[in-house]
Order: C-alpha cells, then structure tokens, then sequence
C-alpha cells in the first residue's frame, strides 16, 4: 500500500481540494495539465509556515540582539528607543512610533555583511527557544505545511517562501527547516554595498529600505524574483491578498489558500485583532475572491511535531 | 569508457583548471570539499554564453519591435528618437544620448504585463535570425558554455546568470536555450505596477528602472536573489569585475573566469575597443584579482555547434 499522503491533513473538503488539485495539474495529457517549469508554489511564512503569535519570530531575535549589543554598549540601556525596549515600557515604544522601529531594525539587522548576519542569525536558531510552545524556534513550524511543501516538490512544483519577515533572517533557517534553498525565499530587504576591507569584498547590509515584501509588493516581487505567475499560493493574512488574488486570477488551474488560525488548544485562536497581520478582507471576501479557507482546528489533525523539545538539544 | 567531459573545450591549462576545480570541491572528505547548497556559478550572459556583436541581441529586438510599432503607428516614422532609429540614423540618436535609450526601452519594453512582454519576446526568438551568423539567435549560444553549464551541474552546482540585459527577455529564452529556470536569471530591471483590469491581475511593465544589473550591482543583486557568494563566476568584460572578485574574495576554492573574444575567425575579436562593455582592467589587472582568462581560439574546439542554421525552422 502506498505511503498516505498529508497524514497530518484530516480528510474533508480541503485536503480534498489540494489533493485534487495536485492530481489535475500533473495529469500528462490532460485538461488541466500544467509543464513543470510553471509549477510554482508560493508560501507566506509568518503564520503560514510558523507560528507568528506572541510576536513574530524576528522580533524575538530582535529584542536579544538588543540585549546582546546592549552588554558590549551599557549606554544603550539608557538610550531610546533601546531602554524602552529592554525594559519592555510598550506604552513609550509605541510613542516612539514608525521611527523606533527603523532605529532597531538598523542597530540589529544593518552594519555587518550579508554573511556576517547570516552566522549571527543561525548562531541564535541553533539555541533560541520559543517561550510558549517549549521549543526550538526553528522547530514551531508546522508539521502540516511541511508535508505540503514536500508533497508539492514530489509533485514536480517549486516551493518558493514570499514574506514580508526579513529575507535573510528567513534564509538563515529555511534550508533546513524547509528544505527551501536561500534562492527560492523573498522577503523583505535592505539594500546591500559592495564594500573592499583589507582585500575582503563583502555586501554590508544598510539600514535603508530595498523592499518591504507586504501586500502588492508580494506579486511585484514574485515577477522580479521568479518571473512566474504561481499557480498556487498560501498566506493567512491581508498581507497576502494581493499574492493570493495574483495566483488565482491566472488561466487554468489555480489554487489559493488561506489558513485560519481558529485553534487556541494547540496554537493560538486570532484574525481580526492581530495587529501586524490583520485578517479581515481576506476572510470576508474569500468565497468572493475564490480562496479556500483553511481551519488549523478542522484540518489539521497535528500543528506541530510532537516531542520535539525532548529532542532539541 | 566515460563520456569525454567538456569536449568543446582544448586541452590545456584552462580546461584543466576547470576540471581540477570541480574535483576538489566535490571530493568528499576533501579539504575543499564544498556542500551541494554552496555550490553556487553565475555567468554573464551577453559575451558570455552568446554573441553580443554586432549589437547585443536585445538591441536586435529593440529594433524589430519599433518597426513593428511603427506600422501600427506610422507617425512614429517621424518622431524621434524612432526616426533616428529606423533610418539608422547613428550620428542623431548618438547625438539624443541617453533620453532615447530611454525612450527607445519605455517604448517597447514596458506598458504591457511581464506575461505579455514574455510573449512577444519568444514569439520574436521563434523566427528572429542573426544578420552574421546565419541562425537563429537563440542558437547563438557557445557550445563549449553549455556544456561547462550541464557539466556543473551534473556535478551538484545551481547555475545563474547575472547579465546586464533585461532580466524578461533573458528569461523568454533561457530555459529552452541553456536549461536555466526563470527564477535563476537575475537582470536589468524595470518596475513592476500590480494592477486590476476586467477582474484580472497583472503585474505591468514601467519605464521607470529598478536596477541596472552592472558592475557593483551584480554581486548586490547576487545577494538580494541568491543571498550566497557563488563559488564560480564567469564574464567577459569590465561590467563582470566586480561579480569575479566578490567571487574570488571568498574563503576556500573559488574559481573567476574571463572569456576573451580573441577569434576574429569563428566569431569575432574585440577587447578595449566594444564600447558597450569594454575590456580593459579586467584584462590587465587578471592575474593580480586571481581571474583565468579563457581565450576563445585557444581554448575552444567549437564556438557554436556546426550546421543548426539548417536544423532550424
């Protein structure tokens, strides 16, 4: 008998859409067949691929960076907007507004190579643990969505991640939580100088905004990072939408998902009222906009992989 | 006996050192040993995998498609810089400098989607032919290049091109000529419009540039696309420099190669003097960087494969 495919998928109209979907598209010589090289998946991450909730993954590493820098600098712990943030006084992070945030962004994620942040960034997922699910961060991926990516690849498709969390802080990790090579992750990005330092070239991350990977810049990003319509997409946010509504608005076959985080038990029960990521157009329109919505609490029968803190070392 | 590796390449030391070079970071247990998902190569394509003269192949396009224009719009036979253009009108359009490249580009390279820009392009690459060398231009392809781009890999590497052309039109040939998937293909680019018509999305085509792949701008866009520094890279001209130290910069094996149009014979023989993309520090400066240069009539058995003028249709 042959292996079941997306076992942590429970039976029911949407592991029957992707299924279905799936088999149509790779069906040689029928209606719907779509050539590999068109067979392009594309994944928002933050709370489609992992856990996004109490706060986004990257802010986590935010904020330890802080901590970090503010041991080698103490005068940091007396300045804004880094004493607000390790004192976590949310009330004068907010009054700070939009400009705090380009200032911890810059301190944190800017002022060293591309590769220097790679090895800062994998240097913390080798240890950094998540403070409500008791595990690796690396690990808060869900079990389900592994399975698809995997089952996509098996399919012939390319799984690509579009995501407006930093492209190489995703990058840092995707390759082995994934199995997504650096090249097949977009996100968003700060430009890059090509710099010479004692015979060394190397591209030092700048603070300065190249893209932020958010709403119509996902399929902008799509057209300059792939040069493909996908024909099927994955999100859970507004912030997705316009990915979404891209993919599907293509000939032929197209499916587009959206997941729902309904399942307070085993992960976290938001749409509306999350702040970073709200859900509302998307859920109010996706019959409208031909999106199949995704219920963590229906149709997955695991979120993540079981004991895998007791294997986490 | 094995197949012959790289048969269209001369023995001698260039070929030698390519192979020599693949061993070593394929050799398991080696001290250069390089993991499969570092072993990045990126080539620039005009001059490198085809012919770039007497114009650049795009340029060849760009013609076609403003005489195409111009009989849908005859007035455009008296507007300049399309007046200049088409009467090849050299002193003029040199004379209207860099406002008509631009408006040249503006007018047949964007105002459509990037789907219909892909269109048109390979409906052009179908039947296009090259003036000189009596084939189609996407046959103008070096046959010893394709096989040193099947032979990495064969041997674990992904293969990129980095050109300063158009990153679409690249892309309209370069999974049918060189087996590279369009996400692999970083380019100049123009910004994309996410736009709404008659219910379908489409991501348009501006004027308005978004990066012009060349010199810094290679290893930036390295970074931003592939996010790891290859550990091969290939070009022909100053415009590849910075891409080949960046490259040859790294720790461990690396390997930067130069290609000189030296065969005046089978193709053509130019350094300094193409002003497009001149030849000149790369050359003088290649042994101080650590860049082997290739010369075509040394190292090359064959440029193109012999007789496809009559295999084409």
């Amino acid at each position: 008998m042959a292996e079941p495919r997306l076992p942590s998928w429970n039976e029911g109209a949407v592991k029957s859409a992707i299924l279905d979907f799936v088999a149509r598209v790779t069906k040689e010589g029928g209606a719907e067949f779509v050539p590999p090289a068109e067979r392009i998946a594309t994944f928002d991450n933050d709370g489609t691929l992992w856990c996004e909730q109490p706060l986004q993954v990257q802010l986590f590493f935010l904020i330890d960076r802080v901590k970090e820098l503010a041991t080698k600098d103490p005068s940091m712990r007396e300045r804004q907007p880094f004493k607000a943030l390790l004192e976590r006084d949310h009330k004068t992070l907010h009054a700070l507004g939009k400009q705090a945030v380009q200032e911890l962004f810059a301190a944190t994620h800017a002022g060293m190579s591309e590769e220097d942040f790679y090895s800062i960034a994998r240097t913390w997922f080798a240890a950094a643990r998540h403070p409500k699910f008791d595990r690796l961060f690396k690990q808060c991926t869900y079990r389900p969505q592994l399975e698809l990516l995997g089952y996509l690849r098996e399919n012939g498709f390319r799984t690509f991640i579009v995501s407006g969390g930093g492209i190489e802080f995703i990058r840092a990790f995707a390759e082995e939580a994934y199995d997504i090579p650096r090249e097949q992750v977009i996100g968003s990005s700060g430009k890059l100088h090509y710099e010479m330092k004692d015979g060394r070239i190397s591209l030092m991350k700048q603070s300065e905004l190249n893209s932020f990977d958010d709403r119509e810049a996902k399929p902008q990003n799509i057209g300059l990072h792939i040069g493909r319509r996908p024909i099927l997409a994955f999100g859970n946010s507004d912030g997705d939408l316009a990915m979404l509504r891209y993919t599907r608005s293509g000939p032929g076959a197209r499916l587009a998902l959206l997941i729902r985080h309904d399942d307070a038990e085993r992960e976290v029960a938001y749409d509306r009222e999350f702040r970073l990521s709200p859900l509302a157009e998307a859920l109010d329109k996706a019959k409208e906009y031909g999106i199949t919505v995704v219920s963590m609490k229906r149709d997955w029968k695991t979120v993540f992989d079981s004991n895998v803190s007791s294997l986490a070392v």
